[in-house]
């Protein structure tokens, strides 16, 4: 959001201030004020005018002003009611030369997942794509994925859904999945130029609306919506958080984990690997307990088996 | 090269054949087989016509259809004979979906080399950019920068040049520079979409025509000039056989280095590392003894120190 009207949101969430009062402490006019102010409730911002001035009603349940609003992240959102894929738009943006920029959509037309998968995005999910420059190797990228993951299971466990994480991606409540992560980068042999985080969190959606069986939501889980802001701004703050103390991803993966101490099958690109999960390792590798002794794997498809399964 | 152009060619080295028992021969028409022979004179091949049919007399010294020609390496050769950028221009052919193509030219006007440093390449290089499409995660990548300074560094010593290998990507004579290895790629976290590996060769360039002070060429080196089409076809089989067989690539590498047992000063993203490089690691790490023990580094500019460097 632009800076002057950041400041009269802000003024506005105060109380009732008259908008002079507005102008001379911001140094801008008070047309300057006015017009800010018809900007925020056409972004959907109710804003009441009275004897005393200006005051802010209430901030829009979703949207790119309200999710900035009081967001404790450095990113600028960009939103879209609708878009082809926010991981597209977001690569596009990178090839402008920008950092830092969320974009976030309340539905994608043409949502993908790892591999080229089509990921079912409706109208009521939180579908965004961050896109930051990191000085990092390739090779440390993965560590996103992780951050990522677990910023999305913290943020809904404090909406109430016991959401863990399952190598190396997805996010799943009781077995169903509830958000994935696709994260994308460009860069030399040895250092990135840019990195995009996306995550495809079913948040308000109907189950039904998901084509996957075995697929879950937020609004699901609880039995009701949740504030998409709240929850938006949740995770890009955690996840802001994590990437800041890179040191620790791997403890709070571990601790939100589905997947150690589980039978696994991962498909990798070089085979079947089949064992116990026993520990994540740094960028984001799983290591496998197997017949044969311990296998890390960095690539794969990876399948929870249980007990009974051959 | 188109394939039936190919096979023309193939026709015509053979020694004087009448156009009647190529076109037979490879069922297409006469008026087909002019075609191609006047095609192929246009690109410079002199194609002789006599009694006894057509002869290939000799092939030019460089561009797309000579290198195509007698290469042993499944790549699609696209020659320019001057481009802002060789990597700028396989970045736009993967974003297309394209692979395996090879892009060259005789001069770039735009070239580059790590972290967006200038790369001077004036008429005469060989300025080439390979596209390939490895199923391997993104930390496996820099091990394509090794194969390339591997196989030019051999090449470059089939033509008589004593060329060695400083980490991570420079190819030396002596010290002075003769090339460099710009890898770059794109893809998710654990699969890499394609990768771009780059090399910038001095062949035929009046080293006073590079402004970089201690650069060289093969020709310099050499007293007069090379064959750039023989020493391109060297290059890019050599390199062709290394990416199919990658553990033959550290060996290689270590064979061919001038940075091992080498007092060096690593500057990385994170710090400067002083002391003697004693290995390289898997996928392109470079091990060095300093007074506090091993470091790995992954990144860097390195400068080799004579013993007398503080």
């Amino acid at each position: 959001m632009q800076e002057t009207r950041a400041a009269v949101l802000d003024a506005l969430a105060d109380g009732p201030t008259p908008g002079p009062a507005i102008a001379d402490s911001l140094g801008v006019s008070r047309a300057a004020v006015w017009k800010h102010v018809e900007a925020l409730r056409a972004a959907g911002f109710e804003v009441a005018s009275g004897d005393d001035g200006y005051e802010l009603v209430s901030v829009p349940e979703f949207g790119g002003p309200a999710v900035e609003y009081g967001l404790n992240a450095p990113f600028e959102i960009e939103f879209h009611d609708s878009i082809d894929s926010t991981n597209a738009r977001a690569r596009a943006l990178a090839a402008e030369g920008r950092s830092d920029v969320v974009v976030l959509a309340d539905e994608q037309t043409g949502g993908r997942g790892r591999l080229d998968r089509t990921w079912t995005s409706p109208s009521g999910g939180i579908w965004l794509s961050i896109l930051l420059r990191p000085t990092v190797p390739p090779a440390s990228v993965p560590l996103y994925t992780l951050a990522a993951a677990v910023a999305t299971a913290r943020t809904a466990r404090e909406a109430g859904v016991e959401a863990t994480i399952k190598w190396p991606n997805d996010v799943l409540v009781e077995g169903r999945k509830l958000a994935g992560v696709l994260t994308e980068m460009e860069g030399e042999a040895d250092r990135v130029s840019w990195v995009v985080v996306g995550v495809g969190l079913n948040a308000n959606v109907d189950p039904d609306a998901l084509p996957r069986a075995g697929a879950t939501s937020l609004a699901h889980e609880r039995g009701g919506p949740v504030d998409r802001r709240a929850v938006t701004q949740r995770l890009l703050s955690t996840f802001d958080a994590l990437r800041g103390d890179p040191d620790a991803i791997l403890p709070a993966w571990r601790s939100l984990a589905a997947t150690l101490d589980q039978r696994v099958r991962v498909e990798t690109p070089s085979g079947t690997v089949e064992g116990r999960a026993v520990d994540v390792r740094a960028p984001g590798a799983l290591v496998i307990e197997t017949d044969d002794g311990r296998e890390v794997v960095t690539a794969g498809d990876c399948e929870h088996l249980r007990s009974s399964d051959p």
